[in-house]
């Protein structure tokens, strides 16, 4: 085995940056930091190859050679400080800590003061003149050693120090003294020799052991396991240990402890920013106890670092700017002040808002510290949907109520309505509601636009609900199984919670949380910075960026987001709107073709009217528009009554009506009589879509308008489906063309969204000029799960790490993807020219862009609120080539 | 172009039999038998390339070369014969006739009497000396030629027949004179001249080269088109043309026609039987205008070929001895007497009943005729099915009221019943009924074994009831559109016929016939032909054949079938038995895991008494049983009073009931909570059934049997899943065993039934010893068709040759059988010993087992009425190799 351990001090390391894999994140800025003259405590770092030979060794045992250095390691340290480890008089003490090449905040274990025991706990006390300091250090020592690296319960130790401050009357922890500490010391000890069945460890070469071995077993426990299945990262990386003099920030009044920014991380703002305690550790300024001061002097108030100890803050403010301009990137800092001397503990890029992501970026390639590529790749496409939506005020503190699935982000609140009727009421009387529903249905359309957001009890990430919400760019809660309805008694309970038709509430749909009453939101933000950012993004992606909409409003928006065409037109949203159902469903319950066409024509001009306004909207763009795909029960109502009424309405007997809906019933309907098996069935349907849509174009191109159609024909599993539809499709559009007297292009393609489509892609392929992947539908055949239905267990596969991300969320590149490739691939081999794009949910999820660009697709497509994440994602996808 | 006439006649043709692909099974077999030396009107053959290449032209045109290799052959026949083409005097006549490789009855075109014109009718009327007969003839052909190459709508002919008939007085056509038929003659000529815009043509080479170009056209017509399709013969094929010297049968009394076979087609027992009409042509002993006499003589019987004609009789009994021998076959012969002498016109493998096609090739065998490897490719598995159910008596005749698909094949009569309740209680008073139903559930199944066969509205090949009817080898016609159901009033309708409760039908399940009234049937037969095939079979095969059963009555059966196992023993089944549905709906709306517990532990000594019998019955071989795999919501009851009756019965309040009703409730629960993922959620439920299969193999086993049980985990879609409930059966099933002091081999392992699972084979083999296929779910999947639904268009799209076959009864193997290769090739490539199975329906697909045996499969399992032509298939799969 190579190196091992690699050693950090005195302003050179074995390492540096350039180790992260290594070293750990923490590690590696350690040795960066310290080759920079930087002022850090030397310490050592032991390689995450040590932790996969932990794991990989059948007995779990450690590499040959690694102790001896390890010694060697803390040889040098004490050689450095002139300490010695476990000595009497002047002992060295250290931290261990983990550190994997990726952050994973408080997943894994740290132990503090290691070194301290009965005898250089004195030499602490002595040298410090501090004996309470002394006995506090060893007793937290002892208490997180006994946890972390011994196992015993925490409420052990907790149990102890509350009985002893009640013996002593003391309130807090502080008021104990030096001897009360060591009386609690002893007690500490006896729990430690009943629990573990054994003393508590005075050697402070075994407690080093010990505690590495815990910090390496750490990596596998529950917590980082979990952890690491939901953001996909793998076992076998491991993480590094690192052992660090320990220095103190909590040794009287001249000492100190603070982190900071080098610029605002939530405007963006290029400041110095930070806080710092005096006289206190680390925790103490994260836990919140003492108000922390700000570092750098402000107007009306006292006590910035600035001004305590000026020359401090001068040494620090040099070395923050050294260190921008070093990792040319915002960094997070923590520091410690041990009796007016600087020690920096640790270093790394800033989290950030989206806000401050953009303005941080640009600003950078403005001061000359970065390049374009460099800023486009900085900021991540979450950072920068923050910004598309309103989110709630994050300063202000909140309760939530119950929680359910981030369905459509952004945030918004009103009064509970329980029907669309009820939310369509309101908005006439401009109030704000949000409608709580079981699920949503396609009848529910015009009440979800009515309301501001929109809960559902059931569903998943794409449910009915998530789709249009997402779609329609407004806030989504779906799959809330916490709450119950009773929609008659206009009730929604949660627990013993009850909460009435009126009442307000707000939804985080970012976060899926629902919130009791009011709260305070910010408007989305689009300034210059953003403009900026996405110019650079368009000019080094390779994907274009299409949109799914219906409306010429939602392809308008779109456009000003950047959308590059449409990718999925659904026709069938359309046949919802007010005058339109009827003729639908008098087109359902035709007996004969001859009625069907009757109602057809009722329908012809509505859809004609529909197309124009997109085409309009979409001048010289193409425009994807799928024909009728939804199983006809759909567009039927289902209650006695309704079915009664539309019995009358179309002067049909009731009986009658009744089998009709009764006929159209599917067990699956998922994979029942839809898409173009219709089509096939039906096929006067699809040719009176093929009219409109082509009558349409012929009618704006009259108008100088420059249209381009692109005729989608979906769930096609057989390529003879495609090729009688095609035959049709083609003979209808040039009959219409020709007599016209006019030239019109126009493409005919297909979705691919059954496995078999993909499976048999070369033949698909003789009868398409474009495919288009629907991963939606293809995510749910491929796996066997409805999308409707999989609430029930899909959140428990992704807890449990069965599968890394909701399916429906980002495309399962291992399964589907496969299938992706492989239409991809078959398709083009004998058609070397097939347009390739998709129009699932997702094409706006970042991961699968990547995926997407590297398997050759030619463009994504999305709902028009994520288009300009897509663009983002589609720019990194191609700098990552 | 090579050769593309192929000349027949005096003892020698140009090719054989062996040429098939070439000439078509009918020219082959004419130039087989010429070269036999028997007598056959010379002819020659166009081969089938010369059909390819004229619609591989641009313009439909023939060969360069063709028109004269055609004028030679017609030449040597002219020669042989001694008469001319288009002669005045001695006018050579000819057939014109279509011969696929395969034989497609009444689908292409013929034309009979070529030659005549005007002039050469009078030479036939004076060689004849029959004028009328001469008329007649030519008549005739104007009419076929009109109809067939000239496209004329026959109606016109036949309309004026029926004129002349009227104005003559002439009853029958036979009543029309040579002078009648001369009028007749002029009109139809007048017809073509009208209808077809030109003369009929007089020449006799324009007649023919325009009938050639027919044929070769008539096998592009829809007729052909759709016959190829549905039986998968590709369009490249083609069709030879043979034409071929007429003979006449109908030229007197020392003329006749017949055909016969080799051996009876009915029974198969070996003597020469056929039928035949004096002074009449082929199609008169078709048409069955008049009673046929049989060749040999009868007792009791008169006018035999043998009486009437004893030395035509014994050279026909020569040729067809002689035949017999060279084709070592069963043979269908046609064969003309013109004045005395004998024509043989075809010859062809002969059709037969499965009792006819097992006797002949075991007694051909016995005789030395053929090997037992050509015996057991001889009988088709659909022969082979005929004998394994009660049939029809084929003798008598029947109206036919409905047809749906043939989903169970056999016959059975009974009083129609709607419910399974009716169904039991019939049986119990020893009726036979036929259960009617929209479709069957789960709760059905006792009524199912009640009934004597199963009529449903609703569902495929591969709905519930077709599955369960095959299971239990009972008769089932399925999805039958036609029939509406009123339950109620207790009337089922076919259009305007009312049949009542307690009215008798039949059902045909091998044709999906229902019939009215009762039909006598003949019951299967096993006689010691069948046993001896099948013995052959078992040995040449290399695929095992296991079986599909849920009890030990249907286990013993199917090893009497010679199963060698169980591929499929579906636990669920077992939930609906008395005593035990209650414990599982306790389980179920159980509302926690302690409550779940209790249930489980109710089921657990049914669980074990089933898996006893069934270890028992299989004693010794494998038996793959599947852990839980329907959704809950199947267990429970869906009407307002039963939920009701349930929740009183366990104590939960209705509304409560209710609400867990509810939210089992899903929109698509194929792809709902169900398989493996409530193995995941539940784990108690997986492990119950895993303690029920041990337990009672340790129990059995200490009785001497030698129990094999192999746990099957259904589902699986994510390799994850796998190797979590793996991990938690193996633990059980150790601790079982350990604690038993026994040893107890068991393999675990899981069914291939999700897209994904077959995509990522390889990451699920590695928890796997064993894959069984499931088909019928992965070929929902893969084609998005939920097979409950797909009734209202996978008919069409098969009529339409939009898909070969119903891909729920044959696999598909261009997209299914893609992922079935790729699992096999994906799971052996990490684990070379892991073990193949199918357990779908298509187990018992001759086709499908084809295709199982190339991929490499190890055994198919199917319903036990089925193992025998699994058997077969098996073997003749192998044979193919």
């Amino acid at each position: 085995m190579k190196k091992m351990v690699y050693f950090f001090g005195e302003g050179k390391a074995d390492g540096g940056a350039e180790l992260r894999d290594l070293l750990g994140g923490k590690g590696a800025n350690l040795a960066e930091m310290t080759n920079l003259g930087l002022p850090v405590p030397p310490g050592f770092t032991i390689s995450t190859e040590v932790c996969t030979y932990y794991y990989a060794s059948d007995d779990h045992s450690y590499p040959p050679g690694l102790e001896d250095e390890v010694k060697k390691a803390v040889a040098r340290m004490e050689k450095i400080l002139g300490k010695r480890f476990g000595d009497a008089k002047n002992p060295l003490l250290v931290s261990v800590r983990s550190g994997a090449r990726v952050s994973m905040p408080g997943m894994m274990d740290t132990v503090l003061n290691l070194g301290l025991n009965d005898e250089t706990v004195k030499a602490l006390a002595a040298a410090t003149d501090n004996p309470r300091f002394a006995n506090d250090s060893y007793r937290r020592f002892i208490q997180m050693f006994g946890n972390v690296v011994l196992g015993i319960d925490g409420a052990n130790f907790e149990n102890a120090l509350d009985a002893i401050k009640e013996e002593k009357g003391a309130k807090q922890d502080t008021d104990l003294t030096a001897d009360d500490l060591a009386e609690l010391i002893e007690r500490y000890k006896e729990i430690v020799g009943r629990e573990h069945g054994a003393d508590f460890p005075q050697d402070p070469w075994e407690q080093l052991w010990d505690a590495i071995t815990a910090v390496f077993r750490s990596w596998n426990n529950d917590r980082a396991v979990a952890y690491r299945a939901m953001h996909g990262y793998p076992g076998e990386w491991g993480t590094a240990v690192n052992v660090q003099a320990m220095v103190f920030g909590n040794m009287g009044e001249d000492c100190a402890t603070g982190v900071a920014f080098t610029r605002d991380p939530s405007t963006g703002e290029n400041y110095f920013y930070g806080e710092y305690l005096l006289n206190a550790q680390g925790e103490d300024v994260v836990a919140g106890v003492r108000t922390p001061h700000h570092l750098g002097k402000r107007e009306g108030e006292e006590g910035s670092l600035e001004e305590v100890m000026p020359e401090v803050y001068a040494q620090l403010l040099e070395i923050v700017q050294k260190l921008e301009q070093h990792y040319r990137d915002m960094l997070d800092i923590e520091f410690t002040i041990e009796h007016r001397k600087l020690w920096m503990l640790q270093v790394r890029s800033g989290k950030r808002t989206g806000a401050a992501a953009v303005r941080i970026a640009v600003e950078m390639v403005r001061d000359g510290l970065i390049d374009e590529k460099t800023a486009v790749s900085r900021v991540t496409p979450d950072q920068l949907d923050q910004l598309l939506h309103p989110m709630i005020d994050p300063s202000v503190s909140y309760t939530v109520i119950a929680k359910g699935l981030p369905a459509s982000p952004g945030a918004a609140s009103g009064s509970i309505v329980f029907t669309a009727q009820e939310a369509m009421d309101a908005a006439d009387e401009g109030k704000e509601v949000i409608l709580v529903r079981k699920e949503t249905s396609p009848e529910d359309i015009r009440g979800m636009a009515a309301a501001q957001a929109i809960l559902t009890q059931r569903g998943g990430m794409t449910s009915h609900a998530a789709v249009v919400a997402r779609g329609m760019g407004k806030c989504c809660v779906a799959g809330c199984g916490e709450i119950s309805l009773d929609e008659e008694a206009g009730t929604m309970s949660v627990g013993d919670k009850v909460y009435h038709r009126g009442d307000v509430i707000t939804l985080n749909g970012t976060t899926g949380e629902v919130i009791e009453g009011r709260l305070p939101t910010l408007p989305p933000q689009f300034d210059d910075n953003f403009r900026t950012l996405m110019g650079w993004a368009d000019e080094f992606r390779r994907l274009k960026v299409r949109t799914n909409a219906d409306t010429p409003e939602d392809s308008q928006l779109a456009r000003e987001f950047g959308a590059q065409g449409i990718g999925l037109c659904r026709t069938e949203h359309m046949f919802f709107g007010e005058g339109r159902i009827d003729a639908v469903r008098e087109m359902i319950v035709a007996q004969d073709e001859e009625q069907r066409r009757r109602a057809l024509d009722k329908l012809l001009p509505f859809q004609m009217e529909d197309f124009r306004g997109i085409f309009r909207a979409m001048d010289g763009l193409p425009v994807t528009i799928r024909l009728l795909d939804p199983p006809l029960h759909e567009f039927l109502p289902h209650k006695d009554e309704e079915i009664e009424r539309l019995a009358k309405d179309l002067g049909v007997a009731p009986e009658q009506m009744r089998r009709i809906v009764d006929s159209l019933h599917e067990f699956n309907p998922m994979l029942g009589h839809r898409g173009c098996r219709l089509g096939i069935s039906y096929p006067e349907i699809y040719l009176m879509q093929v009219e409109a849509i082509i009558r349409a174009a012929l009618e704006v191109a009259a108008d100088g308008v420059h249209p381009m159609p692109e005729i989608m024909i979906p769930l096609v599993g057989v390529d003879e489906e495609l090729r009688i539809l095609r035959e049709q499709v083609v003979a209808r559009a040039d009959e219409i063309i020709a007599d016209s007297g006019r030239e019109l292009a126009y493409l005919v393609g297909t979705m691919i969204e059954i496995p078999r489509a993909a499976l048999t892609a070369d033949a698909v392929a003789r009868h398409a000029d474009f495919f288009s992947f629907g991963t939606n539908d293809l995510t749910q055949m491929t796996f066997g799960f409805s999308r409707d239905d999989a609430g029930s267990f899909l959140p428990a596969y992704v807890a449990q790490g069965i599968l890394p991300k909701e399916p429906f969320q980002s495309l399962d590149q291992e399964g589907v993807g496969q299938l992706v490739r492989m239409a991809c691939e078959k398709g083009r081999s004998v058609k070397a020219d097939l347009h390739l794009g998709v129009c699932g949910e997702h094409g706006g999820d970042p991961d699968s862009v990547h995926f997407f660009h590297r398997v050759g697709l030619d463009y994504v497509s999305c709902s028009p609120y994520r288009v300009p994440v897509a663009r983002l994602a589609a720019a990194q996808a191609a700098l990552e080539d």
